[in-house]
């Protein structure tokens, strides 16, 4: 690279490239398309720009972020950044220029277009039996004849007064602060009590219902939803970019950060905490403001976590090494009741934590989460469940068995690994329509409802393409007959869309001009995106595939779609696009974030606890790469909608002769 | 006080003095009478001179150790004493001199003469049953098949190849390094299990026996039994002064320290638990070098404690406001199992930590410890058991029944608030006769064999006198006539060791004469000591004579006197002193340190953790000073031996005319 460019990353978007040295972040962030806050418009005066350089080497972005790779501190920067957030490496993006290859962090403060992560709560029906209850009890003073103790006569009182049983357990951090609740209350207590078992916590007087957290553990996002256990509403849902994601942006590189790294497993445990700790403080201070009423750590009484295999054992400091090769063997494949401070997560100190069971390696806790909410094990239909993360987790089953699975679709159906993929926030392309005659291209970006066809081009704004967007695309061009069956481009078709690229020489269609994008460049797709596609969607087809055959469906009744991937997707265009066999278009939905939802279950239903180990334990676990024919369908499955299988479901959508394709 | 003096305390003799500015620090505690360690002869060429300067108010010795009190930092003791320590306020002894009043920490390693704790470990019948068992399991590697969880592979085990439940709760910590131990031991685990319930720790292959530590916190001394769980052997006794001494040399006033400070509970408690550190450090490091093989604290899988309930409370950071007014109550009874890890106590990460159940406000864990130790409830024959440490703890009863209660005998009997009084150190008078004709007096000193009439009066070297050796003096000089049966100097006596001290005015005694102290002063005991000790030992019969009462016992079969002051103690002249009820001389013994005897019982045989709890509920709870004649039995229990009861069993050993004194 010339000595006067400079590579640099911008996280967690991921956005990259090469910037001339001596422009301020603000401007090189401007470059790549990535949103800084700038309110003054740069005049130094708001300190909304707030970025943070991160110091060290990134092999996996190849670059060296080195010391004396930004320009030097100015003065004027102390107005807005405190000793603190100086020492860890905060700088204000409109003064700090680049010196040299940087990774910089741009906290969510500090970003213009706030990122719509699409982990909303649902409505869901739940039978609200939280596993922290609170009673109010009255406590009998001590007095000389019957000197017991505090604690004796708190369980006296709730033997008579509540019904529970005599031996209740204490927890340490109650007990410590039980006698000035009981001269607070004049021994009237409210007292927080965990599964009928253990006494959490006290409060003189009436006390308030207790608050609880669901959280949802992604490779990439982390959703808390904060909810009132006395009704079951949820208050507030955070969400927050894995602070982990500085560490790889799949699992199989986490592990690999622990193998290579003496601290690892214990650095990145501290950062999730870390982050844990903001959401919370997050969903607090939004719920704190919406009520009206300032809310506090110690009033999170209990929580419940999914996650998948791989963030479960970093979140609990065990060793992931096992998860990373055959046979994927977890630490503990339970549920689990912990102690919230024996993890560091601030909420009440003697708060539980329970964390839903794993099935194995590569299905964790959050596809039990997903089952939980989905109960397919209850139902009379045969449903097929397919959640799309970083990761792909399959269900397939009804009351009769049920069978999961994992697949290894690779981030690219979320947008990532992607030329010009991105997350799902402003600017980025999530719907598009291209005509099958004039091959021209519609679409509609996310924060902006009217579609470019309704729009001048210059206010479209448009700065990539996220993961419902991409798969919009490759259903669009096979229907249109742009794309053929086998993925590649048709070079029969006359358009100036389709062209090759100068620099590589790979071929690319443009679904929007520079004069409609804000990153001065055309956005386009490449072959090598619709190979990437390919890979992701064939791995979940034949996924799906393998379980049918187990067990002897021929097609699904219900396919459900799960993810923040789900609820943006096209149902018709992912059936086109051969996500998953051939099924009724009315048989395909959308169901957000099941995982979400079954975290949210198991935090305000106890009985929802006992089901997902029932669950966890009853299910079968189907290793695909043990089938014999696992890298044939693969590669069958390549093929839009796939070279083999039939699609009757299609007729009417996808034109015949481009159907019938060999 | 003149300008040219100094008031110094050294702590934790607790020995104080008047002295003259600019002497070093050495020399100070030389003419005081407390032994700092001076190999080189103050050359400052062996720097075992240490001693810590503590800086601040200590109101309860009525002294300022201010900043500059003490000379000017030297470079030649940075020679010993590194940057922390300097930092912590330690000096050598044989430079630093004294520049105005001061309160100096002596630490045992400065100490010359080392402190005698009667503490040690007394041979006792144990059924060997430790909460904490190790076993060891083959574990099945994980299979695609199964690829289920190590921590199911190893409970699946457990239950097959050792009979143990398959639910066993595995704690976080053992989870954490199952992995890694797994692959060392190649498949075999020693696994320790807590109460045949939760698996605490993992080790790869065979593994060794765990131990356990039994600690007994007095409010002065610690004491702590490193065990072999293996085999119930003690490997090593540590012993140390309580570092909460510093706040305090009673219970009321360490409750005193809560009330009147923010952050006193927290402090006390930080430190307390600091102090078992090391006392944990200690007793590895002792053990180990028996042993020749290095011990660690991880070693230690199981801890029991007991403490008296003042203690107990400010260990678990319990708030003992209401331990200190009527009816005393305490925040717990019942025995607590916590994780070590929660009080900050450096042992195996997973421990947990078991402390004995409390009778009431002012009757301990320590004497469940002495109850499960002595076992009275399970006794045909009727036994009074006296506990006197600070407090006085007194036990009656037999199988049909047993009464509790505690006294308020202060200090004296421990040889504090006594004018030469002192711990059972070398220096120590501990045994005393007195001719009742010449009224000379004969001694023994603690570290030295021969008898003051067997030796040459400048190898005694008296510094003071220990508790046996004050409860020794009164009653051999109410024997002797001396001393009359309301406790005032008999001053018929003719004697020059009789005399009115020319200062205070105050009739004294001398016991040591200045050729034969290393304080070169006279030792000895005066009027105002006889009256505490007077005060200590009526609070001790009373409780006795009303708990007979209250169960209709005129004579106990057997008086158990337990505690280090038991283990020094004549017990004839215990019975002179009228230190509890007449009774046979056979009938009286000593049970060494009971309460730890109890506490490693606790330890190592978890049945008797079952019987402290039985033992804690069903004893009778007695609050002596709620009787209508408590204050009028008090005043006649001042006298020797008493003002009205009979003592038939002294006939012969006290002369009857002094018996008869009116």
């Amino acid at each position: 690279m010339a000595r006067e460019n400079a590579f640099i990353v911008f996280q967690p978007a991921g956005r990259r490239g090469v910037v001339p040295r001596g422009i301020t972040i603000i401007e090189a962030s401007r470059r790549i398309g990535v949103d800084i806050e700038a309110l003054c418009g740069e005049s130094q005066v708001c300190g909304k720009c707030k970025v943070r350089i991160e110091s060290g080497r990134y092999d996996k972005f190849g670059i060296d972020s080195g010391p004396g790779h930004v320009s030097a501190w100015q003065e004027s920067e102390s107005k807005y950044i405190t000793a603190e957030e100086r020492a860890a490496g905060y700088r204000l993006g409109c003064v700090a220029r680049v010196a040299g290859d940087l990774l910089v962090y741009v906290p969510e403060t500090s970003r213009a277009g706030k990122q719509v992560v699409s982990k909303a709560a649902r409505a869901i029906a739940i039978d609200l039996n939280p596993a922290v209850r609170v009673y109010t009890a009255k406590i009998a003073p001590a007095d000389l004849d019957h000197p017991t103790g505090a604690a004796e006569r708190l369980r006296e009182a709730l033997s008579a007064q509540c019904g529970l049983k005599g031996d209740l357990a204490i927890d340490l951090m109650a007990l410590r602060i039980l006698p000035a609740e009981l001269r607070k209350g004049q021994g009237t207590l409210a007292v927080y009590i965990w599964m009928d078992r253990e006494i959490i916590g006290v409060t003189g007087g009436e006390g308030l219902p207790g608050l609880g957290l669901a959280v949802d553990i992604g490779t990439t996002t982390i959703a808390g939803y904060l909810c009132d256990l006395a009704t079951g509403k949820v208050l507030y849902t955070a969400s927050l970019m894995n602070p982990q994601v500085k560490y790889g942006e799949d699992v199989i590189s986490r592990i690999s950060y622990h193998l290579n790294h003496e601290e690892g497993l214990r650095r990145m445990s501290r950062d999730l905490v870390a982050g844990i700790n903001r959401l919370i403080d997050d969903a607090l201070a939004g719920a704190g403001n919406a009520g009206g009423r300032a809310l506090f750590r110690e009033d999170i009484v209990d929580m419940a976590v999914c996650c998948n295999t791989a963030m479960h054992h970093i979140l609990l400091q065990l060793d992931p090494t096992d998860l990373g090769s055959m046979p994927f063997a977890p630490v503990a494949r339970q549920g689990l009741d912990l102690k919230a401070r024996d993890l560091g997560i601030a909420i009440h100190p003697a708060a539980n934590l329970y964390i839903l069971p794993n099935i194995a390696g590569f299905v964790g806790a959050d596809n039990v989460g997903v089952m939980i909410a989905e109960a397919p094990y209850a139902s009379d239909t045969m449903e097929l469940i397919i959640d799309i993360g970083t990761n792909g987790e399959l269900v397939l089953g009804n009351a009769r068995g049920v069978v999961v699975s994992s697949c290894a679709t690779g981030p690219a159906l979320e947008g990532a690994q992607i030329e010009f993929g991105m997350r799902a926030a402003p600017g980025a392309i999530e719907r598009v329509r291209v005509d099958p005659e004039t091959h021209e291209v519609d679409y509609k970006v996310v924060g902006r409802n009217p579609w470019r066809s309704f729009s001048p081009p210059e206010e479209m704004g448009v700065k990539g393409i996220c993961g419902s967007g991409v798969l919009d695309t490759v259903g669009e061009l096979y229907k249109a007959g742009v794309v053929k069956k086998d993925g590649a481009f048709n070079k029969a078709v006359q358009s100036p869309r389709l062209r090759e690229n100068p620099d590589t020489g790979i071929r690319e269609f443009v679904l929007a001009w520079a004069a409609e994008a804000s990153i001065e460049r055309d956005v386009v797709i490449t072959q090598k995106d619709i190979r990437q596609i390919q890979l992701a969607k064939a791995a979940v087809y034949t996924g799906c595939k393998l379980m049918m055959r187990r067990l002897g469906v021929t097609m699904p009744d219900k396919v459900k779609i799960a993810g923040a991937f789900g609820t943006h997707l096209d149902r018709t265009l992912a059936l086109v696009a051969g996500l998953f066999p051939d099924c009724p278009l009315e048989a395909i939905e959308s169901v957000g974030n099941a995982a979400g939802d079954g975290c949210r279950l198991a935090l305000l239903d106890r009985r929802k606890r006992k089901e997902a180990e029932r669950a966890a334990r009853r299910v079968e676990y189907m290793e695909l790469t043990l089938e014999t024919d696992f890298q044939e369908q693969l590669l069958d499955a390549l093929a839009f909608p796939h070279q083999k299988d039939p699609f009757p479901h299609l007729a009417g959508v996808v034109p015949d002769e481009i159907l019938r394709q060999p």
